[in-house]
């Protein structure tokens, strides 16, 4: 007969068995899919523009699923994929698009590498842009006309942190490619080339640094040099081009503050006067009134080039006030009003206010 | 030494644990795959015209992934992507669509809430389009020109649970907008807009009745109301229609029996006369000889606006025989023959007479 | 109070427990993700043509999803899902495609069956085509111009292995549609329908053999028979195509040595002479250095027919040289140098001479 001792190793064996499956998993679940990671990220909007009579709209205005890899505890891809509006194809007005797509090395404890595909280090909106982590049904405009969000290029990127909450990104990678003439010359968001066969005649450099030192604070400022934005070919002027932004974000008892300016500045060859100097300023305030529900107010100004070979910039100013209501923290429901100015003659102040819901989701 | 009492104790904890473990999974296992559901299906057709020199097809019809998440036991996301026609891009044949991403709430134990991009709660195949759980490799015609599956739109759906197997429905969301001239005017089915920047001046509603509380009935009853299928700016006028679905399903032994009707009516502002009552019939038998084979038969009589500005529609009826092989329960292998016959002058009653294979499959 | 007899019969069924939850994991797995597995790959280039003043270009060539699903231990279903050149859409470059959705039964112990849509059974690139599998930025010209990789139809494939490393395939499937006129006129990989609402009036049919006995050696012929690159209709002309491919590969010590030969012989009536011919050949030989560096060269001959109607076909030479760094065993960074050479009249021989640089990975 087992002796009380011996009874006493098989239990304990047991318990450690059994702490080591709790650890470790069971070999039932593939090694393949523990190296996985799949996300996304999505929103709906819709938009009634309160002074116009017609062309409200409804759009599943993106579609996003990430998919990474770790190939070791050093080495990782990622990659986001995305459908906008909804339907793309000959004759759709939506698209799809890789956003993402680069390997990322860590090459010490406190440097890493991302070779490919990636978001240029630039703005609030360009690297977290899930709908549940900013307020407001759409993003705001500097981070769409003036720092061109979502953008993305391909190249290296090195970053380091250098402790104490400082840390810096710099990155070599492809230019805009911005039209000369045509529909929308000049226009910086046009410019982007998607790294879709994107012409490299030219590159561009960035470069962050960012400050979240202090609890509750985030700062940063990158600068942005783009060789040509016309990626002209050998031998033909050139247009250079000098993006500096800033923004400075702080939260305290549920409340947030939020400022950010970005300028680009190009060479006089651009040809119009106008278009050599584009700017914006964005300043919002937010409140989380309860865990789920918040209300924000933001203000957006633009000095920016639309396309035309105006003598004058266009200069609008957005106002925007809204509440989010997270259903559960990655899921929000949507509503604000924004109330739109030109300063510039022949637009019309009233024709894009709006109110708009929206809702959107994050996984 | 230990007691026998207490290695009592000590097994009882350990069994205790191996339980949970056997239920909860073990932290080797992801959490975010856990929560995660990935699935889809697609189908593959090939289309001989039995009476035509030409013009064959072999397609890759459909192919989908579903991609879900579980937020908690409550709150969930479930999104249905697509690729049609295996190729989407500039001058290609297919197109990539979101056809469903919607956020679905438990609000009580017998009602849910979905938010967001879904399925309209109308017809047979429009919420349940697996290929393996139907008969035929086309879908039938009613639920493509009267019923223009796959429809979804946007908005909110409320459905509650009656109990004894009577559930409902209730929708409101963004609207047709069909063509009034050009290629294909007062055409229901490219009325759709995919919530792709979809006109949003006006909305519908959709309510919808489902009972199945008698083993093997499934019967159900949808009315729709689209405030404008042309989506008239303010002031113009309106064309507002009413769609009516209703249908039964009855499976004894092997046998179903399906009867489905639909019909829109359109205000006579539509302009052609014509176009403003339109509608469909299916009946369908089939047979499952084994649990592997099936064979079927079907009758679509339509009555519909094709796009003219004739002063009659349409009539065109569908009778299709052929068979299921199901090489596993969710794969099917199909065959059949249709024939098709017009009853309006000028339409040639031969050319759309088809021989079809396709290969099925959903996970 | 419990015996030591007991007390020991409960531990061995815990024991047991553990064991059972070791080898099939836990129902806290789902067992849907088990069967689920999912991949993928992609790569972005840089090419830098030396001789041209412009157009040099940076492009994620290729993003690639894989999803396949074991319904059991013989049927599974197996699909890649690609994005090429990171945008489509309304004038977008890219385009969304499906290249391979198909099921494939085992049908004995050495036998299977795939039906759907898959890759032809041809070359050496186009069923094994991830970078991190091949040496150079770029994929050879012959599995492009002669063997239009990647190269998909729908259709079924038989495939036997019949021991000591020999294997067949037979499959019989959708076939190619050329331009007879136009911008891109016998054009071959213009004659790709990608199974997207694909002509299928005319079908094809290919043999591949298979020697993989002698550890080292890998070689395999083809041989592919088309009733009509141009689908014509009943009672026109028809051109038949018969493509005749081999290659062999050997590698040894770390180098490794691989000559491809592929042909194609159209009937006479395709009316221009030149392109009744067209073949290439291609040579490579690599060496492994280390494990995670290796140098290649390759050399290719093309003579084939590039759309005009000339009355002699295009004869390029391409001769490539450079290295892959493997810096994880599937994530490859790549550099080479091409020199091109044209032996037609016409053409300049160094405006396709190119550096390019380029990342590829697969999971």
């Amino acid at each position: 007969e087992q002796s009380a001792e011996d009874l006493q190793k098989q239990i304990d064996i047991l318990a450690q068995e059994i702490e080591s499956l709790k650890e470790n998993g069971t070999s039932g679940s593939s090694n393949v899919l523990d190296k996985l990671s799949i996300g996304g990220y999505g929103e709906i909007h819709y938009n009634n523009y309160t002074e116009r009579d017609n062309n409200d709209q409804i759009d599943a205005h993106r579609y996003v699923l990430y998919f990474g890899y770790d190939y070791n505890d050093k080495v990782r891809f990622f990659s986001e994929f995305e459908l906008e509006h909804s339907l793309a194809g000959e004759g759709k007005p939506g698209e799809v698009e890789l956003e993402q797509a680069y390997i990322e090395i860590d090459t010490t404890a406190n440097t890493k590498l991302r070779l490919g595909q990636f978001l240029v280090p630039v703005g609030i909106l360009n690297e977290t842009h899930e709908p549940d982590t900013f307020y407001g049904v759409e993003r705001n405009n500097l981070e769409s006309k003036i720092v061109p969000a979502t953008w993305w290029e391909a190249g290296a990127m090195f970053s380091q942190d250098l402790g104490g909450g400082l840390t810096y990104d710099i990155a070599g990678h492809s230019g805009l490619n911005m039209f000369k003439a045509g529909g929308t010359p000049n226009k910086i968001r046009s410019g982007r080339q998607k790294v879709a066969e994107a012409n490299g005649n030219k590159g561009a450099m960035t470069g962050r640094v960012r400050y979240a030192g202090i609890p509750g604070l985030d700062m940063a400022a990158s600068v942005q040099y783009q060789q040509d934005v016309f990626q002209a070919a050998q031998g033909f002027d050139t247009v250079s081009g000098v993006l500096v932004e800033a923004h400075a974000r702080y939260s305290i008892a549920g409340a947030t503050f939020t400022i950010q300016h970005a300028e680009w500045e190009f060479d006089e060859e651009i040809g119009v006067e106008a278009a050599e100097e584009q700017s914006g300023l964005m300043a919002e305030v937010s409140y989380k009134l309860t865990e789920k529900f918040g209300v924000f107010a933001r203000h957006t100004e633009l000095d920016w080039n639309d396309g035309g070979a105006d003598l004058e910039n266009t200069e609008r100013t957005d106002s925007t006030a809204g509440v989010n209501y997270w259903i559960v923290p990655r899921v929000a429901l949507k509503a604000d009003y924004t109330d739109v100015h030109y300063d510039t003659d022949g637009k019309d102040n009233d024709a894009d206010d709006n109110v708009s819901i929206g809702i959107g989701w994050s996984f």
